[in-house]
């Protein structure tokens, strides 16, 4: 061993791992989400996490960093095959599945996916290069029901508060709504208009009014009008007489009115700061074409980001095949959201092991009965550790504690003709039967 | 949409995906194999799908193929970093893991790992490029009990009992018999032996007696010894008398031979054809020391391959921490034995959706009643959907039968104050509340 040249690992800038007892946690936070998404109907696919790269960048120029692969031991005379890269999403992947598998599904389609995804990031960005996303998203044969919009919000806010980090508020616009007007008003740039609406609450309407004027060229009666829409804000309580007074000047902003009415309308049921009509909102990517969604959590100190995301699109899988597949999806960016509350001491580690029970191996001669009943506890639904060797009743405890086990069990012996068991945190121990002893709720 | 150029994808060699009804069953075994690995104690880890590949290259030569990954917009002068790759196996990640993060993990470290891992191979093999592996292994510091070689057989028994798919039968050995015996033989090509000794099973002792006298040159009665010890095999009810009668030439066969003991040993509650000793089971790895395992199914026709493997390691990080760190674990193939079992028709598909309850959705001016029936459910745990647009009731039930949904609820309407759920196997329909409605277990 001393003569072996030692390579010292060290972290890898931008890709993440947990101790024991923090990966617990995060696996508490994925069933709850699986278990949401479920509640709901969602069937969950998996795709590879290598896809060609010409079919991650079937719709042009991607504007996230791609990692391709490429085997180590190439042989330059083999049979060439297509480049592949990792996903860096997975709603590409989710296209290229719903096109590849189109006449075995059954549509509307609603699925989840939870899986890591990659982006290439320079590592002096300090970005996050690998990290899990959840998704769900609807797919319709030409059309799909509103219905799926307003479900969306409805599945976010019970997964976020599910996980027991203060409240969740989602934000909510329509797209046709801010088009449509520019669309009336004749401003022909939307997206230089778009691009700094989207940005009206960081850097605020004046500094918004500025650029539109200076550097668009607007009208000061078209910003009026743009900045008297995108600061609208509605609550599901009064968003029918706000939502509702907004003058429609043509079908687009028409129909966004509409829909956006119908979305507010089914989270009604939601606490009022969880759901807000936000008209600033328009997400960058362009494929949106309705409904657009971001939540953040309002209870935690310095953290406005986006967490959730996501929103309507008219033709998902356009670029794969030839039908018309509107979709609405939403996404959590889970890896993001558990790196910084871990990070601001909010997520408090879980257990090192999920052991409920250790067993107390009193001596090599009553491994047998010791064995059985650990094995009698398992199969009883507990998780049980048989300790691992004879040696001092105190050491076993001991190997407990580190290991943050609740309870050890003691089999009959000696002049002890019952089994017991030792709760560690209150240090009682009672004669307790491995046919009927449960641990109690905590 | 016309002008649109098409990308029809196709799978990608090596890189499997399945249907919503399949995923659901490899879920099923997912969190079955989970909770088993769990009810022992052991503690799940992730650890990234990328490692730096001096990290995986730093015991040497890997024979494993490997996917180096790049970004697909270098900046070629930026700061380089180390070449980073896909891992190949979830063993030398662990083994860095616990260099690692040593001073916060507490051992014996029992823990558990289920991830896609990745093999470059080439296309045309049509081997798997990605698969997953669900891993037990357990380290203990400087050395570690024979307990923990005992308990992999019992683990990976349940795991697989559990899945329906017919008797396992595990095959255990432990390598310092057989290369105890060569010791004492004086047989220093040990790996042109064992070699051949590990394909006893399948090309037959005659030739493995011919290949061990023409080409390994060995002496007639080295050759029957090794032979004559290789097909030993031994059950749960006779290895104390076809074990323990093994002539002990050294002091390696001997410690051999009283390990082998130990772990046959406790596994007497398992059934008889679930546990063989078999003496011919080497495993090509070249850092197993001690006990040796192969477990393959017995009941499915034309598959006798290996699809669990594992063994005793005496000193597992010692590439990356100067301190001795011994481990016992074993792998399940899950990718592998679950492609083969669909193959074969063995894994019927599951449910196309975790739906349990369609409410339907009468007309538009009841979605408040009939989504508040659904969340009423949905809250009591059940999976529900509410139907996305009024439409003809038999519509909605032909929706439900599409997707497998078993039951189909009615809110009260008109002349009928109740609900009432219809279970659609039979046709029953029958009053019930939501408040206490049950789906009947299968």
């Amino acid at each position: 061993m001393t003569d072996r040249k030692i390579y010292k690992p060290k972290p890898v800038s931008g890709f993440s791992e947990w101790l024991p007892e923090y990966r617990a946690v995060e696996q508490r936070w994925m069933d709850h989400i699986r278990k949401t998404f479920e509640s709901y109907g969602y069937a969950n696919i998996e795709t590879p996490a290598v896809e060609e790269l010409e079919v991650l960048t079937a719709k042009g120029e991607v504007d996230k960093e791609i990692y391709v692969i490429e085997r180590l031991h190439k042989d330059e005379n083999e049979k060439k095959e297509a480049r592949l890269a990792l996903h860096f999403d997975q709603t590409v992947p989710m296209a290229r599945y719903v096109a590849q598998h189109f006449s075995e599904l059954t549509f509307p389609f609603k699925r989840y996916q939870m899986q890591k995804v990659w982006r290439g990031e320079r590592p002096q960005l300090g970005r996050m290069r690998e990290f899990y996303q959840c998704d769900i998203d609807v797919i319709g044969i030409d059309n799909l029901p509103l219905h799926f919009d307003a479900e969306m919000p409805a599945v976010i806010y019970e997964c976020l508060m599910g996980l027991n980090i203060g409240r969740v508020q989602i934000r909510i616009s329509n797209r046709k709504i801010l088009f449509g007007l520019l669309e009336a008003l004749g401003v022909s740039d939307t997206v230089a208009v778009t691009r700094n609406v989207d940005k009206l609450e960081k850097i605020g309407a004046d500094v918004v009014r500025k650029i539109l004027n200076d550097e668009v060229k607007l009208s000061t009666d078209a910003i009026n009008d743009i900045l008297n829409l995108a600061t609208i804000h509605a609550t599901p309580k009064n968003y029918k007489e706000v939502i509702g007074a907004i003058t429609a000047r043509n079908d687009a902003m028409r129909t966004g009115i509409d829909e956006l009415m119908f979305v507010m309308n089914q989270l009604t049921h939601l606490p009022e700061y969880a759901v807000l009509a936000d008209l600033s909102i328009i997400r960058g990517l362009d494929y949106y074409t309705g409904t657009v969604y971001e939540a953040r959590l309002l209870d935690i100190a310095d953290f406005t980001s986006t967490v959730v995301a996501g929103g309507r699109y008219d033709d998902l899988a356009g670029n794969y095949i030839n039908k018309h597949l509107p979709g609405v999806g939403i996404s959590i960016g889970l890896s993001r959201l558990f790196d910084v509350l871990k990070d601001k001491g909010i997520i408090k580690p879980g257990a090192k092991c999920p052991t409920q029970v250790l067993v107390v191996l009193p001596s090599e001669d009553r491994r047998a009965d010791a064995a059985a009943a650990a094995q009698q506890l398992r199969t009883r639904g507990m998780n049980v550790e048989l300790f691992h060797k004879p040696a001092k009743t105190g050491d076993q405890i001991k190997y407990a504690n580190n290991k943050g086990i609740a309870h050890v069990w003691f089999i009959p012996d000696g002049d002890k003709p019952d089994h017991s068991v030792k709760t560690l945190a209150t240090q009682e121990q009672t004669a307790a039967d491995p046919a009927t002893w449960s641990p109690p709720k905590d």
